[in-house]
């Protein structure tokens, strides 16, 4: 039975959604299984275990396959929100109070080292001739995802950011897991290794994108539809890819007013619209636009080696999904 | 070569924190990895991974194949301490500053979460039959020990526990990872169920009077030596062995003269001198120490199944080892 893409991520994200919970649903005590429910079950696009079992079996393998893999990919994820979250002194994640604001600092700690141990437990019944090698690279992205959060913290600090120094971090932080996540799908679906590369490249290319549109939506979207404050990462000073770019133009009175409104304490709402409005001054809404469709064009290009079917039909409309979403 | 238990323990120690530093040497970025190498390099007995390691021997394997796997677990040590020094609140820990207090909480918890991610990267290359039973007991047993930092963290909040409450709540935050290290050596030894059972139960038995020991050196020992303040677990309110048993005593009296410098704010070194004395009086230290003793006879019974060794030996000397520790 041939599924429209929508279909097809309707049934995988209910799976997923589903299991995720199964494993969470007998656990005790409730101070660890609570929060650790509470934040898989925002909702949330599924989008990385998606592309995990979509990855399997765009090289032959099945969905069902990589049903665990996934569901501990997704866990992962959520870990990482959950404890991002806390570092970022972020309130809401998805319209809902985070997990330090709902509980507490210490309730959030444990319930994302919860949900990480918990994905390697699902991942642990990953059935493959060579499961080592699925670890080892789960581990590895993982790891590199620290790294990114690492950089990502570093750099709040810093003034003199270039474009690259963004990438690097973005890569890591969050593209990572998007190249992880298709790789091991490629592995679990028994891809042979050039497909396994051009798995990784297609998520490494897809997350670039992903995130430098999660960048503009910080600025560009509706309040309501995003779930949280418009201009928060202005407001933390991170380092986005618009920020690290408006900051790099030559044209120096653009950037001194753009400074001037950054270094606000408080930057209210009324200086989130003029660095807005500042941004579509120094070109820079529109570099990060073209730069989402340069990457996604790149990914597209990547997935050559995988045979014409259909999960390779719905990783290139994932592409155009993840162009078009709002929050 | 035979070796003393004294020389066996200094071999494997320095192999293990060799190893592990290796694992984290060239990391990237350094606001990452030089908090993680700190974190390790505290010193510390290494007596869980050396643990593995032995009952990895006892059962007729190798120390050096169950390497990986030991390295693995006291990076997950060492992951739960950094953790749980934050949701403790805790300045000290083995005589320097905590990883919160010397960086900051965002450091320390990433720093905690790329330790565990590590440990599971170190994993990945144990090289047995049937690694998938291996990585799933190995992430029961780190579930357990979230839940039994729950737990702990729960029961601050109450003041109604009986000693049965208290064993559950060690038996997974402190023992359980004793009773995994010694259940995953001897599968990585090719141990025999009864013989993987057996172990399982002699690290259970050995952890739970490991954490009796550390509740009772927190009141009895000398501050120099322990590396922290004495008195810590009753600042914070910590429902230890010793609070637990005294609490439960009939004598109304003593009872009340307990709560008393419990509930006082600040607790002066004074208030746990008088504690202290009171423990004595309700017969709470020797409850204390019947109990560990308790422990390590059962515990010397679990390795019935064992075949006499070198190795098994040393496991039965590593219960004296324990006994008679100072910090």
């Amino acid at each position: 039975m041939i599924h429209s893409l929508a279909q097809k991520l309707d049934i995988l994200k209910e799976q997923i959604s589903h299991s995720m919970l199964e494993w969470m649903a007998q656990g005790e005590p409730a101070a660890l299984y609570e929060p650790m429910r509470y934040a898989v079950s925002a909702g949330g696009k599924r989008l990385r275990p998606i592309l995990l079992q979509l990855a399997c079996e765009s090289v032959g393998g099945h969905t069902a396959q990589a049903l665990d893999a996934a569901v501990a990919l997704e866990m992962v994820h959520n870990f990482t929100l959950v404890h991002d979250d806390i570092m970022d002194h972020d309130d809401l994640r998805r319209g809902r109070q985070t997990l330090h604001k709902r509980w507490d600092e210490s309730t959030a700690i444990l319930a994302g080292d919860g949900l990480l141990v918990l994905a390697y437990l699902a991942l642990s019944r990953v059935k493959i001739p060579n499961p080592q090698e699925v670890w080892r690279r789960f581990s590895l992205g993982i790891l590199k995802v620290c790294e990114g959060q690492a950089l990502d913290k570093a750099y709040e600090q810093r003034d003199d950011l270039s474009l690259d120094d963004y990438l690097e971090m973005i890569d890591k932080k969050t593209a990572e897991l998007f190249a992880m996540a298709s790789e091991v799908g490629a592995i679990i679906g028994g891809g042979r290794g050039d497909q396994v590369t051009a798995m990784r490249r297609y998520g490494a290319t897809l997350g670039r994108a992903f995130q430098i549109q999660d960048d503009l939506l910080d600025i560009v979207a509706d309040e309501g539809e995003l779930g949280k404050t418009i201009g928060s990462d202005l407001k933390e000073g991170k380092k986005t890819f618009l920020m690290v770019h408006a900051l790099n133009r030559p044209d120096e009175e653009l950037v001194r007013r753009l400074r001037e409104r950054l270094n606000r304490n408080p930057i209210t709402a009324e200086d989130v619209l003029a660095v807005r409005e500042l941004l579509v001054q120094t070109g820079t809404l529109k570099a990060a636009r073209d730069e989402i469709e340069r990457a996604l064009a790149r990914a597209r290009e990547t997935l050559q080696p995988i045979p014409d079917n259909a999960a390779k039909n719905h990783l290139i409309q994932l592409l155009q999904l993840v162009a078009a979403r709002r929050s």
